[in-house]
């Protein structure tokens, strides 16, 4: 926090060798090249994914190559421009797309690029935003002008929720979130915004659910408890609910979810679940008439549109953010995260 | 007012002959058949229908055969019942589904029962519910037990709303709402609680416009003064609305509408227009790639659900009820309408 | 079996007590009540379902309740109303939706009927087709004036394929079909049929495959061939199909189908799973952003009206009538489902 | 005509001044620069616009500045490419996407590159393909190794007519389509290989209504006869078309189709209208529950995709391709078109 840094270098957190932990370290503050923009980070919030990364899981091991500055949920300001950089200018406030695409594969060309066969990411296959400076294409630079840095950047995982809960349509519609992270926090706050009928979250945790009733939940129940099930079939006359959103990844909200959504409803996957689940696909998904949507990342650009849309429209996400933390303290940070005592927490470089 | 019905009676305002205006008359009170109830009308609403059908214009002359007791928006209590009636008992307050469908032409074995090949109206093709009773099917009364009977009522039109707003998503989006009538006010509402980005009203009378602004409008605009269409461009930067609710039938509205959607939006029309329409559809349509949805009646009982669902989660149409007067004093109630000085007015028999 | 049948009695194949085995048995001939319809079976196939019914597993168990006449795929005549039937007559042939719904429950009025919450269903919970003559609700009897007998009866699980292809669209995509049943069978013809890029049939059955082609499929391979797979993924360039349709209940297809199905994709799963299945639901359906559509049964009557239009536009379904044999020889038709070495059977009672 | 073109110059056909006509000229041969391909043209086909272009219309006047080569319809081998292109490669056969969008506008980022708000067109504002070589932006060629030349030109307007018929389902849908030009022709072929039950062709020249036939339509009729509405109801049971794709910017074949689609049913507009239509939107619109979409260019790339997979798939446009004359015919090539007594007239430079 004291010590100055260099002319010409940055602080970044960093993944500098294979294996658990990560290290702050100084930097040459890198250039853009054509097409890219310069970014100061303004705000760089952690991701589970950061923490799997940290903890290094098989997942990280097969997908990071030490060294990686890491950290792809970010909001920063242009401070140096590329040639050919026309959408935005220095001085500008932007959310960051984390997903590199290659604009050619078979998806990308159907519109579908967040599905790209060849994404890299943020934070894992090329530098990311813990750090006081980032380079990044401008495709990937999303003008945010006039919002909280904080929010900027939370916009990458409020967006994940935004493509989970609008894959249909959910005015009018009953809604249950499984997790309560920040992502199942933001995913409550936007069915309320986007006129759910009755949205109920679950989690195991109090803290989270406390949380979730601050969002706007109309029940936020614990998942552990005995009865919790029976709790949501009265809420709904019976019926179940028609929309489900799985934000957790735990296997018993996937099942609980998919008994309690009424035949005929739909059902948005977007928890990481840590290994193969066990499904009564039979009963609980073919006879239902359930529809199941995948959801990875979110709709490059109509995503961040809509996300934009929902804040500038009054939706304040601002409770989710708990903890504000300098780029020093990332050690604290992550263990806030590991805690499940925290919503989301950010890194002020 | 102050004259007692005979026993087995009812007051009823009625059309008793072919040709202009309407009649308070004595009615033996019906007797509901098998599959039919009979309710004690709670509140019954005039509709811009029952002013034409008042006035007997050309289409009022080729639909209604009198005698025939008028009104087709209303709420009721069951007070009798027909035998095979199972779904709701006697003390129930329910709101009325105004269209008479066969249920067995390809349209309603499509699902798509609101545009039955041979729809009859209640009110115009059977007796309505500007009355102290009336029978109807058990299929058309949708239980509304904890609402207000006038919101009870207002359900009828705020259903076209609702199915107008609805035929694609609206979360997120701008929208411009043309026609500030009681179904463009609860168009307004709709929109902002389903998590519109931005909704602009347009209307030529400055009551309406305050009633829009009090259901949430962003804008509320008069369409007849100069620069209001660059109002709405301004506000979209530029880019014109996502959606557009046409809820006048003014030819001017549709014009406006259709040059201030963006390329690719959607266009629900709602409003009758009362002659053909010019348009200049390569330029407006074919070239910006807009979708068109005619809207006619709702979704039987897909709208009644997602309407109820908006009322329970806390929108609030009550300012949209302007006047609420007793049966007797119709012919104030009518003048209101005609005025356009009134929000939505309804009779309590 | 050549015994002339007393008059006022048919001929049936019935469960006649809990456990496995039928039995051909002699019953009097049913009559319509109101809304009713007597038809003279013309012909009855055998569904999968029947065997699982024949052989007494716990669903059969759970489900039937002896004595049962069974059969619910069927044609037949109408040879006698009840009172109110106004839609079909005498001497018209039809179809028959298996399903008896409640036409009342929350799905039933969304529109989804074949979901209802109180589904009965013909030949398992009322008496079914394998018999010379049956009385189904008038609803459920769909006009099929001009079709061969045996396609009419086929249209039955022919709707659960055209149902599970028509989900989403289908015209200009590949398509890899798992299970080359009769349901998989059907929907060979039905892709190919709807302007699919290339269909794909797998099947570890031989007999199967060549009937897969003989329905038009680009390729049929052996699911239990070693490079299966790889043989799919050249025949798209790499990228996988666009479209799954599950039609086997096998754990083994669904992997692949999700392996093979391109980013973005969908998966349709109508075969029934014996047990619980394993997915690793994280890589292949949420990173891969598929939708996955269960699938019962057939949308009332859309699917019917679809279904009957593809007949009518040629698509020719008669080779997968593999067998046509007397009602009496009902014990070699189960032998020759079981053997896997057939396509549809069909009895002629 | 047969004169050598001097080295480093070709043939082309431009409009070389304001005013009605075209010449054929010498032009130095184009240079890719970076992102960009250098085509041989192999084919190029003549669009309704080049007539407008010819003739020098209101809408010509205001759209191209002379001097320039006209034609946007063509195939072509890639015989140089600049830096950066990666996609194609030189021996390559493509077909050219005719517009040039600027992929950062509100729509290309909602991923309608189609109705991109700075619009070019090839052969209108830069220029086309009536010549020996054109450059073009490689995002612009599309892979068609292995078609007929002619055919790959011609996907271009069939890609408008597979946009209109796949804005939704057609499988097993009544189909009319209004006006059997080339893009009309090609909807026919393309309706019935995706699976439509019924399709009905109109248009008053019984020169295409044969080629209509040959495409397969199912009746082809005189709309210029008495009794052709009729006609349409009795084939369709009474019940009208699901399915108008208008193709023809006539306002009689406008109205006739509003009339003759079903209620709850759809029609893709893409004919170009003259001049503003005069539509009952009451009566034939709302009341009627249809969907109307305006239909302008075609998915990019998602169009190209299905379009392609429908020609690899079977479907034979070859008809369609009516006449072939040299580059130096163009006058006759011309007068075909404005005869109206050809399909598609394909121009080999």
């Amino acid at each position: 926090m004291t010590a100055t840094v260099g002319a010409g270098t940055m602080r970044a957190l960093a993944k500098t060798h294979a294996g658990p932990g990560a290290e702050l370290i100084e930097r040459p503050t890198p250039t853009p090249g054509p097409g890219e923009v310069l970014l100061r980070v303004e705000a760089a919030s952690i991701c589970g994914t950061d923490l799997h990364l940290f903890t290094w899981d098989d997942w990280a091991a097969e997908n990071l190559v030490p060294p990686r500055i890491l950290g792809h949920e970010l909001a920063g300001t242009v401070v140096g421009t590329g040639s050919g950089v026309t959408r935005v200018a220095e001085g500008d406030l932007v959310g960051v797309e984390s997903h590199l695409v290659d604009w050619t594969c078979s998806q990308c060309r159907r519109g579908d690029m967040h599905l790209c066969r060849n994404l890299r990411v943020i934070g894992v296959h090329i530098d990311g935003g813990f750090a006081e400076h980032i380079v990044i294409p401008e495709t990937n630079a999303i003008e945010s002008n006039g919002l909280d840095p904080a929010v900027v950047a939370l916009q990458e995982p409020m967006g994940n929720a935004v493509h989970a809960a609008f894959v249909e349509d959910i005015a009018g519609r009953s809604v249950l979130v499984t997790g309560c992270g920040p992502i199942g926090l933001c995913a409550v706050g936007i069915a309320k915004a986007a006129g759910a009928a009755l949205v109920i979250a679950t989690d195991t945790e109090s803290y989270r659910l406390e949380l979730a009733r601050t969002m706007g939940a109309d029940l936020a129940l614990n998942a552990s408890t005995h009865g919790t099930s029976q709790q949501v079939l009265d809420a709904t006359g019976g019926d179940g609910v028609d929309v489900v959103l799985e934000m957790s990844g735990a296997p018993g909200a996937l099942s609980a979810g998919l008994r309690l959504a009424t035949r005929g409803g739909r059902v948005s996957l977007l928890g990481i679940f840590g290994e193969d689940v066990h499904v009564d696909l039979s009963e609980l998904v073919i006879m239902k008439g359930l529809r199941i949507h995948g959801v990875y990342g979110r709709r490059i650009y109509d995503t961040w549109e809509r996300t934009q849309s929902l804040l500038r429209g009054g939706l304040d996400v601002s409770p989710i953010i708990t903890h504000r933390l300098d780029l020093t303290e990332w050690p604290t940070a992550f263990d806030l995260i590991a805690s499940r005592h925290a919503g989301k927490v950010v890194l002020l470089p």
